[in-house]
């Protein structure tokens, strides 16, 4: 292993290409580079073949065998940075404490990758999803209930960022994940004979309780706010709805695809 | 109505209540005071029997003539007071913008004022939920599913935080929600023959799809961290789980609770 190399300065261009990262999405993209935190998220990150480039780490924190050994699988492995504490500090976007901060090449999500097991699969496709917390909480869910695939359509901006990762609690390196305009989604989902089963508010839409996923499905969700565009609507198997029963008519994206997601399941089992 | 008063001093005595409301859980317990912003928040305490002490608005975004006509189904017409655009930006915690913002009185949520209808009823039971975009979100899926009652066992904060009411769109004043001890709840549940099922990451735990829902029914969730604590888990009728096929052990409490929630409101329907 050598030496490590080791950063003090704050006016590190790399520390400052690093804060760069964290906080701009155009950068992210421009240099196919993102920022990662965390030794879980490190460790789920390089079990799913993530390239991990370079790995600095806070000695104070986390030894210099640590770091070693949690990046142990990747498949070439990362140039590793003593930083000091400041250094550590200014790096870290959401104040953890356990000491690695890595910089990490993004994958692409290409539709044309994504590798669907034969069989009947269970996808989960949201539009347009604008809230980083929501887009966490739909990978978790996605994790929890091992779905073949989450599809991002027409996304607002990149998966990598910092909160996206954190308030998917790793989960957006569990999950096989593509990205794709709703056209392409459209195709992917069609030339598959995927069914395709879109949630939506409406009074002409089909209790999901009565809709059959035992069957190949995709379960397309749209943003709180304006639900799914017309070209989803138009094009879907069925509209499905969760009847709402109280005062106000809301449910949180999350907790809605979570209720299809395992009804979908549960009938699986049956 | 008469004119309203008016409030255009950062310094005036009533404004730094409001501040002092909106930040402390110890202002609001002393007080039996919370505060209250935005024009269906407050359309919803009212139709629930709240009582609106005072009702300070912007003219500039919002008039006298209307903030009468939202108060108008209130038991007893609030006090009005106009305040100047700076007083407003003072005391609003979420930088709402509909110009209203409300003190108004607590309610006890006593168990025993909590009126239950004859027949099979079906209750949210959280323990000790510490995180208020947690408890908004229990009480959205709750209010969507026209739970009889949400309740919360040891609270560890006062049901009038400012992010509990923010994340609850309002969902706070929408559903029956009683508040005591997990023994009194304990007690509650039992003398009323009801159900209790705990959601219990085990071995030994039922999966929620083979559990029977039918009769009356109280769906017990604890904290992300910690899970329920053993009083509840030795009491219950039977603990069950939502099985996690994933790589992380992990969903969100509100997005379990809902998934149990919407699985008892399928079998009662089917």
């Amino acid at each position: 292993m050598g030496t490590p190399k080791q950063i003090s300065s704050l006016q590190n261009p790399l520390i400052k290409q690093i804060v760069l990262l964290q906080e701009k999405s155009r950068e992210r993209r421009k240099q196919g580079l993102f920022i990662l935190e965390g030794q879980r998220e490190l460790s789920l990150a390089i079990k799913a073949g993530y390239d991990v480039k370079s790995l600095l780490y806070d000695p104070e924190i986390i030894s210099h065998e640590e770091v070693v050994n949690i990046t142990k699988d990747s498949q070439k492995p990362p140039e590793f940075i003593e930083v000091s504490e400041a250094v550590y500090q200014k790096m870290t976007y959401r104040g953890s404490t356990e000491g690695v901060v890595a910089i990490v090449r993004s994958k692409k999500h290409d539709l044309k990758d994504l590798a669907l097991k034969h069989g009947k699969v269970l996808i989960l496709v949201a539009e347009a999803p604008e809230k980083p917390g929501n887009i966490g909480a739909l990978l978790r869910t996605a994790d929890a209930a091992n779905l073949d695939a989450v599809l991002i359509a027409n996304p607002k901006g990149d998966l990598y960022n910092p909160n996206i990762i954190r308030s998917s609690v790793g989960c957006l390196f569990t999950n096989s994940i593509g990205v794709g305009t709703t056209a392409e989604i459209l195709e992917f989902l069609k030339d598959r004979k995927i069914n395709i089963y879109c949630a939506a508010l409406s009074s002409v839409s089909e209790n999901y309780t009565q809709t059959d996923f035992t069957e190949s499905s995709a379960i397309v969700v749209g943003t709180e706010a304006i639900g799914l565009s017309k070209e989803w609507l138009n094009a879907s198997t069925k509209n499905i709805i969760i009847p709402m029963e109280g005062e106000i008519d809301s449910m949180n994206v999350s907790v809605s695809a979570a209720i299809l997601i395992f009804e979908a399941k549960r009938q699986r089992s049956a």
